[in-house]
């Protein structure tokens, strides 16, 4: 397995699949169907949902099935333009695209997108607490970034708007974007005081085009309610087989969470001790304060783009960017700026992330090819 | 096959599900990725996307992947909110909730949507005329109405939008929700000088959570290009096995097109004898003015909720509305009003959807039990 791009998206696992195989079949009817097979498909949706509430820990009411972690983030931050006024959203400069890209069209509805920079590898506290002000109405902040794998200490962020919310007296919006943390890393959007909170299928060895959202703030509404499936927040005939398979891939991931966060603890931690003893700098933070299961490192002097095709001619698959379509290198110099990466280690940026299906030995071969290529 | 309700979702075909398999093992990577296996997966996807193209007849990049019928007309209708300014949308009164619902936020953008009846079964061409102004943005008109059937006289509505067009010297979108019609009847969307259509692939024996766009209007852009997946229209990671999936079943069902068509009509042919037999209504328009895979009745004096309920307890699925989760009676009830059904027949109605997998007995067994229901 030389596959080392697990951040952008997994392989489905076995388990997965058949659960998507089986519930194709058998609980084909549209849950919103009146008749007995479209009530036990509908029986069955909301079992999973009371299921999927279980693992995280929160209300059923709370979670939301979606086509994506993109799609959950659409969903907290258009209700932003139900109601045209002037407000603004902060957001950290280290975001994911479907958070930082909604930048103009908000601006456009005088809604200002405000970036907290956090140089040190974690959000600048200090900077939040100067950015909010009297129009904030919406703070998004993600929990495990995509290009590092930093944890960011969102749960003193939180606190901190808390607190100005309390001062103030009105209520503030709290979002995090959670698709690399849930599966991976304890996280509990309910525990840590979260409004809302996205999370995708794919990235946890589901399948592709399921997203969840966990969402307590029953006045988020659509921009259309559509046929009013997911309480009017998500319209559109539910995808059962592919949710039923999304609850089978994280039953697995929380079941066996902190045996595989060791083993890939184990793996990146081999793969560091590579790094340090070659004079190759960590871009991430150090273990845990980033998650094990994603690690940016640069080669100086070598530009990102050439090493991953030396790699992937090698048979190995790393990233040199996020995994988006449009100048997705542009938005990894951006990330990485706003860690407070220095310009001459951004260039050979390259991004490994592991899974539990990579073996020692495919990261001891993954080490002999980057050793080749650095000298 | 005791399933009648073919038009709120299929069954996915076993040819549809091998090919959702069989992708999601092979071409897991993010196509985004730059890696080799990200490429393989990006070229998959790139090849799809040019087969739908062929069975659409359309260019290559008029096509665009989303996850479902919603957000196809969601990203078109959405666009609305990217400038804001005073501006109209027409549509008719009979139309999907994904449309309909979009009104009360677009007003809150002081963007109208004016509706149009069709007291006749099909679009008042005369009002239509009227309603059209220089604030006309944008127009949508469904192509198969999912509660009766009938195939709208949209061509001819379109030719008056274009000639309009013409005199005034400014474009108008034009959308078509053709989610009824792709797969069933001939439907091509840039022969008859659309702008942009919307499907579903589980409305064609695909599975659930993939639609597809057709879209020629570069100027169309997202409220959030998010990681600019679908040259920007439609961010999220592409889920190419669900896809690939229903490129199977659509090339299916247009291989067959013909074929099951006339199947599908002997079956309906039949069905609108029974009724006629027995005095029961047709809400619907006469073959083939209406989509043989649709057929809306009424049993005057008995509410369509008893009648559901009681051939549901004999093992039938029926719909008395739309498959949709909030007042989908309510909905139903408002477009056979805005095809000018009475209200004693609109409390009794009935839908019958038919698909290949009925035979000819089992419409005679439905017969017999809404015989013996009207007995």
């Amino acid at each position: 397995m030389k596959y080392f791009d697990w951040t952008a998206t997994s392989l489905i696992s076995d388990q997965a699949l058949d659960s998507y195989i089986n519930f194709s079949k058998k609980f084909y009817a549209n849950p919103s169907s009146l008749h007995y097979l479209g009530k036990e498909a509908k029986i069955e949706l909301e079992k999973i949902r009371e299921k999927f509430s279980i693992l995280l820990k929160c209300s059923t009411d709370n979670v939301f099935f979606t086509s994506g972690g993109t799609e959950s983030n659409n969903i907290i931050i258009q209700h932003l333009f139900s109601y045209p006024s002037e407000s603004e959203i902060i957001t950290t400069s280290v975001e994911h695209s479907s958070i930082l890209e909604f930048s103009k069209s908000l601006s456009n509805h005088n809604i200002h997108l405000k970036k907290i920079d956090c140089e040190k590898g974690m959000i600048n506290l200090e900077k939040l607490k100067l950015l909010l002000s009297d129009k904030t109405k919406m703070v998004c902040l993600m929990k495990v970034n995509n290009v590092t794998g930093n944890i960011l200490n969102i749960e003193e962020a939180i606190t901190l708007i808390r607190a100005y919310e309390k001062d103030k007296n009105r209520k503030i919006h709290i979002h995090s974007d959670a698709v690399q943390a849930l599966g991976k890393i304890s996280f509990y959007p309910s525990a840590i005081d979260l409004d809302s909170s996205s999370f995708s299928a794919h990235k946890f060895y589901g399948p592709k085009g399921v997203g969840i959202l966990y969402n307590r703030n029953k006045n988020i509404i659509a921009l259309n309610k559509a046929g009013g499936q997911e309480s009017g927040l998500r319209g559109g005939t539910e995808n059962v087989p592919g949710i039923y398979a999304s609850f089978t891939a994280l039953n697995d991931a929380l079941n066996n969470l902190d045996e595989n966060y060791e083993y890939v603890y184990s793996l990146n931690s081999f793969f560091r001790a590579f790094l340090l003893n070659n004079n190759l700098p960590v871009l991430s933070l150090d273990l845990p304060k980033s998650s094990p299961y994603i690690i940016n490192f640069s080669i100086p002097n070598i530009p990102s783009e050439v090493t991953l095709r030396l790699l992937s001619d090698a048979g190995f698959c790393v990233s040199s960017g996020s995994a988006c379509n449009s100048n997705s290198r542009g938005k990894v110099e951006q990330t990485l700026k706003g860690f407070g990466i220095p310009d001459n280690l951004i260039k050979g940026s390259i991004r490994v992330s592991f899974g539990i299906l990579n073996k020692l030995n495919d990261v001891k071969d993954l080490c002999d090819s980057i050793y080749k290529i650095v000298k």
